[in-house]
């Protein structure tokens, strides 16, 4: 399934930078870094389990928010993109 | 349909922190924040492209980056949210 991963950390003192590395850290794992603090991630249903247990060990309850999104999926017919584009087509060729 | 905002503004100078706030200004027309930089909106296809063209113009097309998802929709079914959470219920009873 096509996941989208967004998360808002507060990085009001040495812990919360901490935690933020930790999320992006555990977000890279599991998907495609596309923003500063936007993941796509195309999974199954145990791994979307893994990646929302690893989350939730990180996130402080009331300081830092993650919304877990299923799209309907990452092509450009269903996912709208302007201006500068750091994701990769992971449909389209893989050069190495 | 259900439509999912996040950008990635770059605000290294005066006019991203004023691209920022027009196109944050420019989200709040279509839908609810649900983070720093993240909405939620219920769009007709009509809305959507309204919401497609504002941001056009104002996104800058090597510096910033907007992408928007369809999302199967907004329920807790469908949407995993860890920690706080700005968001409202827009399926709930709206007390005023």
């Amino acid at each position: 399934m096509y996941v989208v991963v967004a998360y808002d950390i507060c990085t009001d003192n040495k812990a919360g930078e901490k935690r933020l590395r930790k999320v992006a850290q555990t977000c890279q794992n599991y998907g495609q870094r596309v923003q500063k603090s936007l993941f796509e991630c195309t999974l199954d249903e145990a791994t979307l389990a893994g990646l929302v247990h690893d989350l939730r060990l990180l996130v402080h309850p009331r300081e830092d928010s993650v919304r877990i999104y299923r799209a309907l999926d990452f092509s450009s017919t269903h996912v709208i993109r302007l201006g500068r584009d750091l994701g990769l087509d992971f449909q389209g060729p893989l050069i190495l």
